[in-house]
């Protein structure tokens, strides 16, 4: 146990080094004029603004939880390990977060500077930003379950509350941030048709940089610890399933994901490293083609290093025994690959994207049906192969060892996660590419420089979608190995959701299922709430700044930024409390009183409604965000038709689903499993009571 | 036994005697101007043409089905009666479809024919018409199956191929009506912005009698055939339950549904008598008024009488033991009623409708986030009151006589379900009201009378409304009882959706979990892309005739109004068949590859994902159409103004919500169901071999 515990620790810390180079790299690039150094200057105050206020309301929150794992979770024993590790999870999570949005923020301009003078340096130099935050945040997810598996390698509520830690987080950062994103842009937007002359972009438009900065909340804090979190609680998961008494694999299976992760960090390192676009690219075509390649390069490169090395490194741990384990992590590798091109599908210019253009023809609510159509249909690819990886996972452990096929499950899952630190330099790339767009088009750089920004941005807008389908599948699958500790935990042997007879116990999964799918459309309603009145306050306030600022209109005096930024801030978080509430309150009410079963139910219901709502809402909204890209292309009447105004109509209502909505399910999904994990020893002792 | 089924065919019997008399009152009353018979007969024309070609289509699908279920089902062996009592479901549901199109279509221009001289005449002229369909659609149900269950009493089989019959009529009246009457609606609507001047309801417009058409199709024969169809299945799953060697509750509680049937036919016929307006009523608001408060008489009697007169039967047959499944009966009926409160509440003027129309102020995208925001918050009742109900009735038999608990849940959905000939009768006056209203204004009459017929429909939209609330309910329950007696026939004694370890069967089931929530996304993709592109076809019929027919545009020659009917008629067919085929292929396919259990595990899936999705886009769609409404009567700048143009989306929009889409859910959760319990010998013999 003790060289994979280093091997772990040893990469993990490598990784940091790495970082801290990329990190350097960036910082010596050339930060461009002072006008963009001034709009920089003001996104990375308003990120900071928007980090401060979530830090303090995540504190009230983490103390909490921190008095409550401590003391109440087995009354009479105090459990301060439990505590720490939640409060180290909460610690690792949001600073990954903060160091992402640190230097994202500082890549942004830094793209833009290079944009006019170096194609290639441009291009990597926003990679690089991304490349941070994925490095960190992978490499101090490993470090954290290593070191409590290390040093509580009996006690797996520990690793598992350190996993609830990288949850609660993600609460605050994608449902909080997912509101504040949206609610900024939605109402950018808006203002340009009730203050006219002052479109989205311009820099007298107050509501302008809280946009901005929602960009980096939205793809790069919140993207990151939702995706942080399902990699953790996929390792934790294995971990607990390889240890659980009912299997008893014995300790190297559960050493096994931490040496994956390794591996993984291992392979990314190599697939950051080999993101090098050609230099010979000119115009916007080749330059985004350029850049695109380069991206998928990085992909292959890490994928094919993590196959290889993986395949040895199983060998190494388990001997012959391994081959199974790592043909399951292989099939979660494949599974989210497959997902990727799905997503590629229903949100390029393909097919799909190209019917609900040419709705837009017919109107605006023909544009929304078909949209939504598309969407609905989407969900065919991931439910399939998330539904084929758990078998052909299951399967192939379940032929090498009879009765443990449900660690490969949860091997599937650390599978497709396995490779976090370089999928997320791709996801992160997108928002930096954006921002470096619109720093480019404000600061009035020339043409040519705008449009180099432009391919780069376009390119991001496909890998951030991308990133929204695999986020979601992961979840899911991460989730379903979630639920199985659950199990483990609550002593649960089998949930029966029908039988004949019926007794109670079917009753009350019939129920936990019911509701759980009910949480989900509940959620989906108050996000998409949160975003509509939000948007009405952005634009209520930016009315307010025309009216009493005098000349505002004139472009004479600057708007008040922050107080853009602290409205939406204020009102995302005060958005998040009732779903924040009803995500502990359910699973702990139908936990108490219908049972373990029913709430086991419950997390199913959750886990099968969110997912396929959330894939609904990420496509849809891809979709018609490029579909109106497609109209602006020419098409259908090009920009101004009528065509065109059907599709914005689309494309807004498509923003909080696939960055509000749709993103928070994967929290909600996530979080019932955690709640029903952690309270679960309550349930025991109300049980014997 | 015998003198149950004597009571049931008497009480049927009386009721198609009791119709016969509705009918005569309807036909006696004047038919109006020769304007308005013209219109009708327009109507009635259109509505044949549609009914005939979905019988022929229907005809070769029963042909087919009525070969399998006779040669097939049991390889080796010829089973006449199942193809016959088939065959019998089928004529029996589109019988009374037909009947009921028939006198809608008559009822229709009576009553535009009776405004104009009384408003007590012409309410209870289209109500009426409403109740026709409802008497005669719940007595041939309840003699069918009394019939089959005295000539076939050890075979129950027999009963449950009548309920497939049903569900096959349902599917092409349901979802190819669906499809029907929102592509005629859309493509009216949208015919005012590509050909100018041209508004919806001119007669001039090519689709105006296809849209007049449709609202029959959709709210007569399709709300009609899909009720009929939950009433007939909750009636023989319970006779099946009460039968099954696990429970073995005797014959009695056999013919306890029956006879709650009986009970239940009565009680309606009391509620249609008791539908008086009170005569005094005087304009808009005193006349919609008294419609509304007479039809709730009508409910409140029918409810009366069904409780009152329901305990004195139960306890007529089955003693002292009758009073839990009494009470469990009453769970139902209660239940039903509140889903209609909590319909009338997301769907009538109150905050969330408010909420919409306001939204509209701040554009399109906006308001249609909103409709979906409420959609999704409007599962929450619907969803605990079946839970609730499902639980409380469980209780109720269980503590009664402990082991058949699941019984109480069947008898629940017969009680939500009892009374359903006066709830038809209410839910059909709604397309009468409509239709006639839609007459008035096409024959140039006195804005008096266009007024009163204005109340009139303003009355229907909320019973409209409300019955789909209740038929997506009453499917839900009905098919869960459904469900269970695909455990008795598949033999089935436990689906285990979650075991630890886990095994083969428990993947099975999660895979047929996820693919049944799966198919209701897809099955909701085909039917929204269906209308739009419906829509679609019938703009550019419109545009044609408008361009070939000279004369058309200045009145002066009637438009080809049969063209439109046909060629929607035929894309409502044609758009039916895929999801006609992934309805059969699908569970086959799951049962025949992972076994009964997992097909269990995809019915659950299709039930929990489409009872949510159904409900959502039911509500959505009600509340769209009423904030438009809102601002119709002067809110947020009344018609014409801004909000105004963004609330027609949004009900555009909600158009094929809730009236194909949404709709096509109930159909699609109980049908897959009769295609499991049909086929489950077959999977069993499979498994043998």
């Amino acid at each position: 146990m003790f060289h994979i515990v280093l091997i772990a620790l040893g990469v993990a810390g490598l990784t940091l080094v790495f970082a801290a180079f990329l990190v350097r790299a960036i910082l010596r690039q050339p930060e461009g004029s002072e006008r963009m150094r001034e709009i920089a200057r003001f996104i990375q105050e308003g990120a900071a603004v928007f980090l401060r206020r979530e830090l303090r309301a995540l504190s009230v929150f983490t103390v909490v939880l921190v008095l409550v794992l401590t003391f109440l979770i087995s009354p009479g024993t105090i459990h301060a390990e439990l505590g720490v590790a939640f409060a180290l999870g909460t610690a690792a999570s949001f600073g990954s977060g903060y160091l992402g949005m640190w230097i994202a923020t500082r890549a942004n301009v830094r793209t833009a500077g290079l944009v006019t003078v170096s194609f290639t340096g441009a291009m990597r130099t926003a990679f690089f930003g991304g490349a941070v935050m994925g490095s960190v945040s992978v490499a101090l997810g490993l470090i954290g379950l290593t070191s409590l598996f290390a040093a509580f390698p009996a006690e797996p509520e520990v690793w598992l509350a350190y996993a609830f830690g990288a949850s609660s987080v993600a609460l605050f950062l994608r449902v909080g941030g997912g509101i504040f994103t949206k609610s900024a842009d939605v109402g950018a937007d808006l203002v340009g048709k009730v203050e006219a002359g002052i479109p989205e972009d311009d820099p007298r438009n107050p509501a302008v940089i809280a946009d901005l900065v929602g960009d980096n909340v939205g793809d790069v804090a919140g993207m990151g610890s939702d995706l942080y979190e399902s990699y953790v609680s996929a390792l934790a998961a294995t971990m607990v399933i390889a240890l659980a008494p009912a299997l008893n694999l014995g300790v190297d299976y559960a050493l096994f994901p931490l040496l994956m992760g390794a591996v993984g960090l291992l392979a990314s390192m190599a697939g950051i490293l080999a993101v090098r676009p050609r230099r010979r690219a000119e115009g916007y075509e080749q330059e985004a083609r350029a850049a695109r390649s380069a991206l998928n390069v990085g992909v292959y490169v890490s994928t094919g290093v993590m196959i290889v090395a993986g395949y040895f490194a199983a060998q190494f741990l388990l001997g012959q025994d391994g081959l199974f384990p790592f043909l399951a992590l292989v099939t979660g590798l494949v599974g989210g690959f497959l997902i990727g091109l799905s997503t590629q599908y229903f949100t390029s210019e393909y097919g799909p994207v190209r019917g609900i253009a040419r709705a837009g023809e017919s109107g605006a609510a023909i544009n929304v049906m078909e949209g939504l159509s598309v969407g609905f249909l989407s969900t065919i690819p991931p439910i399939l192969v998330v539904a084929g990886a758990t078998f052909v996972a299951f399967f192939l452990v379940e032929t090498g060892s009879p009765g443990s096929g449900l660690y490969g499950i949860a091997v599937a899952a650390v599978g497709m996660l396995v490779t976090l630190a370089m999928l997320l330099a791709t996801d992160a790339y997108g928002p930096i590419a954006d921002n470096a767009a619109g720093i480019a088009e404000m600061s009035d750089l020339g043409s040519d420089a705008r449009e180099r920004a432009e391919a780069l941005d376009s390119v991001g807008n496909t890998t951030a979608a991308i990133g929204k389908g695999f986020a979601i599948a992961s979840a899911a699958l991460a989730s379903l190995a979630w639920i199985a500790t659950f199990l483990v935990v609550a002593e649960v042997t089998v949930v029966p959701i029908l039988a004949f007879p019926l007794t109670f116990t079917e009753v009350g999964v019939f129920i936990g299922l019911l509701t759980g799918g009910l949480l989900a459309f509940v959620f989906s309603s108050l996000t998409l709430k949160a975003v509509s009145s939000g948007a009405f306050e952005i634009v209520r306030e930016v009315r307010r700044q025309f009216r009493d600022t005098p000349g505002l209109r004139e472009g004479k005096v600057q708007p008040d930024y922050e107080a853009a930024i602290s409205l939406v801030t204020r009102k995302a978080i005060r958005a998040m409390f009732l779903p924040g509430l009803l995500v502990l309150v359910v699973p702990l009410a139908v936990g108490f009183s219908l049972g373990a079963e029913a709430l086991a139910g419950l997390l199913l219901g959750v886990l099968f409604v969110g997912f396929l709502l959330a894939v609904t809402m990420a496509n849809s909204g891809g979709a018609w965000d490029n579909a109106k890209k497609l109209i602006e292309s020419g098409l259908h009447g090009g920009k101004g038709g009528e065509a065109h105004k059907a599709a914005v109509i689309g494309d807004t209502v498509g923003d909080p689903f696939k960055d509000t909505s749709g993103p928070s399910l994967n929290i909600l999904i996530k979080l019932v499993g955690k709640v029903a994990v952690i309270f679960a020893p309550l349930f025991a002792l109300i049980a014997v009571m």
